[in-house]
């Protein structure tokens, strides 16, 4: 079935008011929601609303959050978000280190007690609107094996470095360190297509081309030791910093009920003319240079991380959103 | 031939002092080449000597720089190095950078009109002993081919993060973004050795496992599009930002002689306290976790990035330094 993406913003809004959150957070959260599903991040968007809901009615998330910024410095904040749904915590959390660094030149804002937030690079965009340079990190339940072991630990935990452009396409690099992210092992599983073969071992340590043998077992890191140790790093910078959870303890939100999941977040703002006044004309020579080499055979252009992303949006924007049979009667009964 | 690592210390700072640094930066210098032998990262150590001097004759790297700090806030300063040898401009930065960490928390410190500094974890290092977290970028020649591109742009461009672990031994990831990193290619070109036939294309766009033809050609970067788009994002955050040379200028120290390089090099630290009072005990036991999971078979412990390093360092320096009799007759000449 096929619906308007503003009939569905509405939608997934009156759902989250009714389970309690109040307009504004519902209004936040939606939008993230819809956005992913514009920009064709499935896996974050529209069938991750029951989970939310789950949660919150199991008091894991807590709709009427009592979020409290400790501002430390100019330039650096300490948000303990309540147990809040994430898009709201990291909502406050890019608003505040947007903040710091339109004043200091420098934003420096780590958040705990917070739930998944979604895209990193939807909060990346905001800085990127107010021509800043951002750098994102949060961690996520165990589903990446370290280098060396034989179960999961790291999260996806992915890196978002974003950055003006001086055209209106930002680039924003927002990669997981998993060869394969969470979210679309999740939506191949709900949607029984088959996975790549190297992205992800069985529960028994085998490579496996089926999703729901891939969520049971162990998703690899990108570049082995190296991707181990940047999945390390985030899990550092966002849990063992921030005061939030780390090393196994978030947990997966689909699976375990058992308690909130207190994610860490760490969001890194600062102005593109700290130290040049061309910032915008450097950029843009960067991206002209990259563009203007040799291609490989078959390739158009080469583009640079984000576009592909911003694409997909503006041509999802005209169209309906797409929903799946399974998703439209979740809706229904969370809209009753 | 081997030779005594406080020995090879003092010929190297003379030979530094001969070609006209002054004696506390031919020290400095020569410590980090000499670090880099005892770590084991070859490519970095004694065999970038001759290059050194052969730039510094040409005029390509200042001896006597006038190297300016210019002091932005409490937390943020940018510094010109005035093309003077990387290790100096690098050893002011992260001095800086650990400055401003422990009077504001944070340290945010660009470098501009830098040269090659070696390894970014000897940096790391520095903040660690002081008890602060650090995040280093510095840009490199072009070795790595953009994902779609045909020719090399992106340097190894390493990303480096470093972290106090509550014990002796330092947690520094310090990663190239390539598949093998250029001075390991260099090594091996040097020593006669052949390299793994999957990290790099010769010239013509084909699988080499000729160190000289990978030095020709191109580094492939890791994980394809995700590895790609983190060497651009270490291009951005270390060149474009910082005013240093970027997108594919930044020449090669071996190979052009035309101008200085002007690397550009981004140092971020900051205190381990900000929002936790219990750091040192929360990633000791992140640490922990870690290395009790089950692990694959024929591994004997989970090592976390930089055990290893530390380990081969310790060894290494109960030892002499071994020299091949090219990079023997290269101190000879040198010397004289």
């Amino acid at each position: 079935m096929n619906i308007k993406n503003k009939k569905l913003l509405n939608l997934v809004k009156s759902i989250f008011v009714k389970h309690k959150l109040n307009s504004y957070h519902a209004d936040i959260s939606a939008k993230a929601l819809i956005n992913a599903e514009l920009v064709g991040a499935y896996g974050h968007g529209i069938s991750r609303l029951k989970m939310y809901c789950d949660r919150i009615k199991k008091n894991l998330i807590n709709p009427k959050p009592r979020i409290k910024i400790k501002k430390i410095s100019r330039s650096i904040s300490h948000i303990d978000a309540d147990n809040s749904i994430g898009f709201v915590a990291a909502d406050i959390a890019i608003k505040t280190a947007i903040e710091h660094a339109k004043k200091s030149g420098l934003g420096f804002v780590a958040v705990k007690n917070s739930s998944h937030y979604g895209l990193s690079g939807y909060y990346a965009e905001q800085a990127i609107k107010k021509n800043l340079i951002t750098m994102i990190y949060t961690n996520a339940p165990p589903a990446v094996a370290p280098h060396g072991a034989l179960k999961s630990l790291f999260g996806t935990n992915p890196i978002c470095f974003g950055t003006p452009t001086g055209n209106k396409v930002p680039f924003i690099l927002d990669t997981s360190i998993s060869k394969i992210n969470r979210g679309k092992l999740r939506f191949a599983e709900r949607n029984f297509l088959k996975i790549p073969k190297d992205v992800a071992l069985d529960k028994f340590g085998k490579p496996t081309n089926d999703p729901k043998r891939a969520l049971q077992g162990v998703q690899l890191p990108i570049a082995g030791f190296r991707g181990s140790g940047l999945a390390w790093m985030v899990d550092i910078l966002s849990g063992v910093l921030t005061g939030g959870n780390h090393s196994g303890r978030v947990k997966d939100p689909f699976e375990d009920f058992t308690g909130p999941q207190n994610i860490g977040h760490l969001f890194i703002t600062f102005k593109t003319n700290l130290f040049v006044k061309d910032y915008n004309k450097r950029i843009k020579d960067n991206i002209k240079r990259v563009k203007q080499l040799p291609k490989v055979k078959g390739m158009k252009e080469i583009m640079y991380p984000g576009q592909n992303k911003y694409k997909r949006y503006k041509m999802n924007l005209k169209k309906e959103i797409k929903i799946s049979k399974i998703i439209k009667k979740e809706l229904e009964i969370l809209n009753n």
